[in-house]
């Protein structure tokens, strides 16, 4: 079973715990981390390696809020030097969900490829499904 | 210039709004709404209804958690009945400054445009960029 970090700006990881938990009941293995006004790199990156020691997870999925921000270079840098770390950016809801569905089903690397494989079909837009639903009724 | 709610389970579209000011210095016709346990989809729409109606918004892009949710799904029956509301779901913190970004530059059907365009580029996996990157310096 991997365990989910969620590294984010301010308090969005822990938001993002919340709301799966409201949809979900209560997760496992799942760690929010901070990166706070007045942080580094170095500070963020200390921040994810001690929640990974000091919890002995082996297999981590690190969910990063922003391509090329600090939680995910701090992360990317992580798992640069361990191979059972896998590390995506752009976390939203429906990823979350999908990371803590997979938890008991899937290896990190299953959930990586599901993740990127669903990941595009998570932002539509309403004009868009609205349209497609016209079309089709039109058949 | 459009207006921007997020609306989302739990705390979470506060917290996308404090993250994108973490970044970004303050937010302007930025409106997280929250939709909370013992709340239905009646309740969320009045909700962003009111939001719409109190502060005067005009064009409006809802940024919704999670397609199909309660909070997307209330915010889709309002931009049924309003052509000035767009709704797009999925919303990660790449977006929200995207959103945000093209405040004072976009018309609300190009930010739309934009989003859905920028948005399966927003998730990507650590593993892809390095192994992309060694490749480009084998060339």
């Amino acid at each position: 079973m991997y365990s989910i970090i969620v590294c984010a700006h301010g308090d969005l990881a822990e938001s993002f715990k919340r709301s799966a938990e409201m949809i979900f009941g209560k997760t496992d293995k799942f760690y929010p981390v901070r990166f706070v006004p007045g942080e580094n790199l170095e500070d963020i990156k200390k921040k994810i390696s001690a929640v990974i020691s000091q919890n002995n997870l082996t297999d981590v999925l690190i969910l990063a809020d922003l391509f090329c921000g600090s939680p995910y270079n701090a992360a990317a840098a992580i798992a640069f030097d361990r191979q059972s770390v896998e590390v995506v950016s752009g976390v939203n809801l429906s990823i979350i969900l999908e990371a803590v569905s997979g938890q008991n089903t899937s290896t990190l690397a299953e959930i990586v490829a599901h993740i990127k494989k669903i990941a595009p079909d998570t932002v539509k837009s309403f004009r868009d499904v609205l349209a497609a639903q016209e079309s089709e009724e039109s058949l």
